[in-house]
C-alpha cells in the first residue's frame, strides 16, 4: 500500500487536496465562524468562571480561548517575515504539549494564573484574528499553510467540546451549582425511547479510516482493511433507565463485573453512579449546564468512563463494540440533530436528548472495545505537529460518533476519539454489541 | 494565680473591658476603617486575580473578603432574631475551620470556586456591613458581642496580611511576573543598615504575655513569670547582604547547618535562596509587589522559613532567640514606621524597607526559637470561637513583632504568630541572639 | 461462530480433553516435576533472600513457593470430603487476587510478613503435595478436576519466572550486589548475533490463537481469524550493541521517540538505560543473577520497558509487530534452547543468551504493540478461577514468545503474556517490524 | 554561665569523667552484658523475623545487631592503625543518618535487603566485639575513646528498646499474630491500680538536666534552672479502664478534644483506640509479645500518641505535665521495677504492668507537654557525633522516665526520649497535671 511509505509531505499534501476541495464556504468566513463560536461559548460566564481550573485533566475556559489562538500565531505566523508575538511570555504559558516548541507550563497549574486576564486574552484572539484575516485577504495561502489553518480550526473545535465539559465540571465542583445558561426544554414532554433491536452483520473485510476527501486527523488514516468478525450491534445506546438498573442490581458493589483497574477506581473515588448523577432524597438527580434536575430516564446514559461502560456491558452479558464494528455499522447513518451548534442555534442547552434509532452521530460519545492503537502504516507528520495525536497512542480507549457538545461539521464516522478508562468528564455513553 | 481557673466568661469579660476602654476612635468607625482597608487591598487586583490559589496554604483574595464578612455575620449576626442570611451556602462554603460550625469547604479548593464572583462577594460584604451598622447604631452592644466584634477586626486584619502575602505568591507563580503596585522607592537611595551590636541581659525573671489592657489573643495569656537566662540580642535583623554570605558560604548545600527536617525540605524543594529571590545572569534579583528588582543589600532578609533561619543561625554561631528573650529586649521598643497602613498611606508598596537600630516591631516578623504552645493556665475560650487559636498548638515556631504587611494597631509586644517550620510566603526574617 | 455462544462448561471441557491426551508422562509424574522447580529455584536462597520484597509489583520466593500451593488447596483439595486446611489464616495470606475467594492480603505487604518461615512453608508445600498424590492415586480425576490441575500447574510454572525476576529485582536493590548462582559462562567466547534480515509477508488472513489441543489459558482463545497486513518481520531480536546506538544517539534525551506516557516515566524514574544495567568508570555492565559483569554486546538486550522498545523503533523507524503478525512469523519456528528447566539442567544461569535466526521462543519475551483485549468471542470461565486473566484486559502490552526463564514446556505460539508498559523486571526485548 | 562557652573537647571531657568513676563493674564486663542482651533479644526470633521491616519508622532486628555493630567499628575502631573493614560496603549499608560519614542506605527500604543474612551478621558482631575486647585488654583507652564506647553502649541499649517496639509492630502485622514468647503472667491475679492523688507544687525554680556524675547525653545539659508554675501532678499515670471511658464517651468522634493535626491523624489513619488494641466480639484485647489477651483494665494505657494523650488530658480537663514539672516531681523516685532486663531474668516478658504510686520511672514513657528543644547553652558536640540528637529538635515531643523495654541502668531523670506526635508503637502512656 502506498500509504506505508508516505512521507509527512505528502500527508500534509493529501490534507490540503481535501480541503481546498471540501466546501463552498470560504476560508476566511469559516475562519470567522469556527473562532466567533469560541467567544458565544465564552459569553455566558464571567471572569472567574474562565478562570478556574477544576481538576488537572480539565483547563479553565481562558486557557483554552488563549491556547487555540496561540495554535494559529505559532504554527501559521511565527514563520512569515516581520512577526511580532503579541506578548514572547505567551509562547510557554499556552503551549500545552509541544515538547518540540519549548518546555510548557504545567497542565495542572492552568488555574493559578491570573494574567493575562480574560480582557487581554481577547485582545490576544483580535489581534491574531486580524493578523490572520490579513494573511488570508493578502495573497493564495501556500498547501502547507492551508493544511495548518485547516487543522488550527478543527483543533479549535475539538476545543470547544472541551470548554463544555470542562466549565461543566467547574461549575458542578461548586456547592452553589450554579446554571451555564437557563433551558426551555420540558423534560416531561420528551418522548419515550425506542425499543433496543439488534442488528447482524457477517464476517466481512472492510475499509476503514478516512478516505482523504475532506480533512481528516492523521490518526484516522491510512484508510485500510479489516477483517469483521460475525456480530450484532445495539440499534440505539443505553438509556438512564438500563443504566438504572445495573445500579439497582448492586453493580457498583460487585467485583465480577468489572475490570481489575475499574475495581480499583470504583472504590479509590467511590463512585456509585454515573458523574453528575445527584441523589436527593432517594431520587436520583442530573446536574446540567442549566441546573440541578430530575433524571429524564429516557435520555441516553453520560459522563460514564469505560470501565462504567464495560462492567455494565459485563453485567447485561453483551460487550462494547470495537472501532471496527461500529465504523461499519455506522457507515449507513446520516448526521443527526444533536450537536452543539444545532443545539445553540435553537436556544438549547448543550445536554443529550431523547432520539429515535438512528442515532450514531452526535448526542453521546461512544466507548468502543479498541484501545487507542495505530492504524498499519500510520506515521506522525515531522515536526511539532506531529506531536498532534501519535505520542497519545497508549492506555486510552476510543471514543467514536461524537456529542451533543460536538460541532456537526467536526465528526466524521471515521473520526477518533481517545480517552483514558477513567475519564468520565466527557459527554460519553455506552453502545452494547454482542 | 488567679488565671488558671479562668472561665471563658470571664476570658470574654476581660477583652471587652479592655476594648471598650482602649481608643478615642468609636468602634463604628473603626468597623468601617478596618473593612475598608480589605477593599483597598483588593484594588488594584482584578477579579481573575482575586480568584486564583496558588497553593494549599494560600486563599483566593475573594475568599478572604468572603471569609471575614462570614465571620461577623455567623458569630455577631446569627444569633438576632429575624435573621436570615445572605446566602445560606455561604455558611459553608466560607468557614474555614470551624469544625463546630459545620464541615468546612475543602482548603484547598478555594481556588476551584469562580461564584459567588467578585461582585457578589463585595454586595455582600456590604449587605453584613450595613447589618452590623445598623446594629450597633441601635443598641449598646453586649459585652459579649462587643468582644465578638473587636475579635473579628482583628481577624480581619489578620486576613488583610494573608491577603498581601498569598497574592504576592500568586503574582510570583506567572511566567509574566505582573506588578501589584508601581513603587516609587528608588533602591539606589536607601540607607545602609547600621552596624550589628548586642545587646546583654543578665538572668531574671520577667512578666510576659498580655496584660489585660486593650484587646488581645486567647494565646497571648495568661500573663505570667518566666525566668530569662543570660543572654544577648541582636540589635537589629539579618540583612540580604549577611545571608548572601552564608549562601555563598556553601549553606544550602552542609546537612551540618540544617535541623534534620529542614535539611529534607531543602532537598526535597530544591531550596537555594529565600522564596522570591530570582537569579538572572549570576545577580540576585527579587520578586516584590511592584515586581522584579535587584536585591538591596542592606534591607532585611525576608520570605525565610524557620529552618533557614535557625541553619544561618548555626552558621553564624549564633542561634534564635526565645519568644520571652523577644519579649524582654523589646519592651522598650516603639512602634516602628514600617507597617501596611502606613506604607499605604504614604504611597508605598508593602515591602521590607532598611531600618535602624529600635525595629523591633513592623518591617519583618523575626522567627523565635520557641514552638508554639499554650501559656501555663493557657485554657481557650468555649464554643465555635475556642477553635481560634489553641488548636494549632502543635509543630509550629513562633514568630514575633508584625512585618510591613502587618496594621499598625493590629500590633503588640505580647503578639505571637504561628507558622510551620517549613513556611515561607510571610514576611518573615531573622534576629541573632547568643 | 460456535465459540460465541461457547458456555464456561464448554470451555473446561475442551481443556480437560486436551489436558488427558497431551502427554505421555503421567499426570503424577508432572506434577512431582513441576513441583520440585520450584524448590530448586529456591534452593540457592537464604531465609531471608525468600522473605523480602524490594518493590510492590514484585513477591517474596516464600510467598510464591505458599501461593502456588494454596491454589491446589484451595480450588483442588478444598471441595473435597473430610478436608482440613493446614492453617485457615492462609486462606487469605496466600490469595493472590481472587476477589470471590474472600479479601486478599494486600500486596505492597507481602514483604512484611516473616511467618509462616520457610521451613513452615516447605512443610505447608509438603502437606499439600501429599494430599494432591493421595487423590492422583486414590481414583480418576473428574474433568473438571483434571482442568484444575492441568492450570495449576501452569500457574505455578508462571511463577516459576516471577520467582526469578522478582529475586533477581530484589539482589540487585543491595549494594553488595550478591550472587544467586555463579555461572560458568564465558563471555569472551560468546558467538556474533546474526547479521539483521528482514521477512516479508504479504496481505493474508491466518487463523490464530489456541487449537483446542493441549493446555491453554481462556485468553488464547477462541482461535479465529485475522487479517495480515502486508508487512516485514526482523529475523532476530535486537542487541545490546544496537541499543546502545540509540543511547549514544541521546535516545533517553529526545521527547520526539517516545509516547507522551513513556516520556513521563523517563523523567519520573530518571531512566537512561534498561533495568540492571549498571555505568563504571564510563562501562556498561549489567547485574545478572550471577553478579555483575561487563555487557556482552551481541546478547539480545532485556529488561526494558514496552515504552523503551516503543522508543527504540520509532529511532530505528521501524515499529514493533503487532501480535498476530508476530504468530504468524513464528509459526514455522520450533521451540529454541533457551529455557530456565534447559539452562539449570545444563548448570547454566537463567540469563540471555546470543543465538542464531530461529529464535521466536525462549530467551527473551517480546513486546508486540498489541494492547491485550480479549479475543471475538471470549468469555472468562466462571467461578473464582474466571478471574484468571480477562479482569487485567486494560492497559497491558501483549508479550510473546517466552525467555529464559520459562520452562520449555510452558510456551507456546498462541501463548499470550501481558505487562503494564512501564515494567522493566521481566526478560523483555525487542523484535522490530516495519 | 560557663557552660555557654563550653567546647565540644569540654563536653566529651565531662561524660568521660563520669564515666569512669560511675561503676564498678569494668568496663569491658559492661560491653560484653551490654552486647549480649541484643543477643538475648534476638533469640526467640527466626532469620525472617529478623529481616522484616513493617513500617518505614522501623527497622529490621537484623539491621539493628549491624547498625550498633557498625557504631563501634565506625567511632571507635576505623581511626586505629592498621584497621581493616569487616566488609566496606557496610559502611553506607549500616550507617542510620550520619551524612558527614557518608550518604546513608534509605531508611525505608532497610526491609528489602536480605544479605548479610543473620549469620553473617552475627560474625559482624563477634568479629568486631574481638576487635574491641582486644582494644580494651590492650591499653588505657584515651578519654575521647572512652567517651565514644560509652556512647556506643548507651546507643546500642536505646536501640534494644527499638527492637521490642519494632519486632511487636513488626509481629502485629501478621494476621496470624505470631507469639514473641511466651508469658507466664496471669491478669486474672494482677492487683489494681492504686488511687489517683494529686501532688501539690507551688511556683519555685528549679535546677534541671543532668548533674554532669556518669554519662549522660548532650541533649540533658547544660544543667540549668527552670521556673516551674504552681500546678498538681497525677500520682499515677492513667489505667487502660480510665482510657475506656474516653473511648465510650465518643473521644475519637469529637474534634473538639483534638488538636487541628491530631485530628487529621485521627481521621487519616481511622484511630479508634491505641495502637494494639484489637476488638473482638465487642470486647477489647491487646496484642502483646505474648500473643492476643483480654485487656487488662488496672494496666497504665500504652501505645498512645502524643495527639491521643494530649486529647484525652482534654476530655480530662486536665492537661499533660511539663519536662521540667515532671523532672522536678519525679525527684524524689527511686527506680523501679518494670524494666527490659529485670523481666527477661524474671522470665517476664516486655509488657506495662499494674504498678503503684512511684511509678515515675520504668513501664511506659510519660508524653509531656513540652516540645523537644535545646537548653539554653546547648551545644552539640564536633564531628558526626555531633548529628547525635540535636538535628531531630524540631516538631518532637519530650518524653520522660523509660519503660518496660528499657533498660534499668541506661534511665535518668534528666532522660529526654522524643518522637513525633503522631508515633504510637513506642511504650508510651499518659502522667495527668493541673
Amino acid at each position: 500500500m502506498a500509504t506505508e511509505t508516505q512521507t509527512a509531505e505528502q500527508t500534509s499534501q493529501r490534507l490540503t487536496d481535501a480541503t481546498t476541495k471540501a466546501s463552498s464556504e470560504s476560508i476566511k468566513d469559516r475562519y470567522r465562524r469556527v473562532r466567533e463560536l469560541s467567544m458565544r461559548i465564552a459569553a455566558p460566564l464571567s471572569a472567574e468562571d474562565c478562570a478556574i481550573q477544576s481538576m488537572p485533566d480539565a483547563s479553565p475556559t481562558r486557557w483554552h480561548l488563549a491556547h487555540t489562538t496561540w495554535f494559529f500565531e505559532t504554527f501559521l505566523l511565527k514563520e512569515r517575515p516581520g512577526f511580532a508575538p503579541f506578548n514572547p511570555s505567551f509562547e510557554r504559558l499556552f503551549n500545552s504539549y509541544y515538547n518540540s516548541v519549548g518546555q510548557p507550563f504545567p497542565r495542572n497549574r492552568r488555574g493559578q494564573i491570573s494574567r493575562p486576564g480574560l480582557n487581554e486574552t481577547i485582545d490576544y484572539r483580535r489581534h491574531v484574528d486580524d493578523a490572520v484575516t490579513e494573511l488570508l485577504s493578502e495573497s493564495e495561502l501556500s498547501p502547507s499553510q492551508l493544511s495548518v489553518l485547516e487543522l488550527g480550526l478543527n483543533h479549535e473545535q475539538q476545543h470547544q467540546e472541551l470548554m463544555f465539559t470542562d466549565v461543566k465540571h467547574a461549575l458542578a465542583s461548586n456547592p452553589l451549582h450554579p446554571i451555564y445558561a437557563e433551558d426551555p426544554f420540558d423534560s416531561t414532554t420528551a418522548p419515550k425511547a425506542s425499543p433496543l433491536r439488534w442488528r447482524s452483520s457477517d464476517e466481512t473485510i472492510v475499509e476503514v479510516g478516512h478516505d482523504g476527501n475532506g480533512f481528516a486527523y492523521d490518526n484516522e488514516g491510512p484508510r485500510h482493511r479489516e477483517l469483521i468478525h460475525p456480530h450484532q450491534m445495539a440499534s440505539r445506546c443505553v438509556t438512564n433507565r438500563e443504566y438504572l438498573e445495573f445500579i439497582h442490581d448492586g453493580g457498583y458493589r460487585q467485583p465480577e463485573y468489572w475490570l481489575s483497574l475499574g475495581w480499583d477506581a470504583v472504590n479509590q473515588h467511590g463512585w456509585e453512579a454515573p458523574l453528575h448523577w445527584i441523589s436527593q432524597n432517594g431520587d436520583w438527580h442530573q446536574f446540567t449546564l442549566s441546573g440541578v434536575r430530575p433524571l429524564v430516564l429516557d435520555e441516553p446514559v453520560c459522563h460514564v468512563s469505560y470501565f462504567e461502560a464495560d462492567a455494565f456491558a459485563r453485567w447485561s452479558g453483551k460487550r462494547l463494540p470495537t472501532e471496527f464494528e461500529w465504523e461499519h455499522a455506522a457507515s449507513g447513518d446520516t448526521t443527526g440533530e444533536i450537536f452543539c451548534d444545532k443545539l445553540l442555534q435553537s436556544g438549547g442547552v448543550v445536554h443529550p436528548r431523547v432520539t429515535g434509532d438512528s442515532d450514531f452521530l452526535g448526542n453521546v460519545w461512544e466507548w468502543t472495545a479498541s484501545q487507542y492503537l495505530p492504524y498499519p502504516g500510520y506515521r506522525p507528520v515531522g515536526g511539532a505537529l506531529g506531536e498532534y495525536n501519535g505520542k497519545f497512542m497508549c492506555n486510552q480507549f476510543v471514543l467514536r460518533g461524537g456529542s451533543c457538545a460536538t460541532s456537526s461539521d467536526h465528526i466524521r464516522l471515521s473520526y477518533r476519539n481517545f480517552f483514558p478508562p477513567d475519564a468520565r468528564w466527557q459527554f460519553a455513553g455506552i453502545r452494547l454489541a454482542q
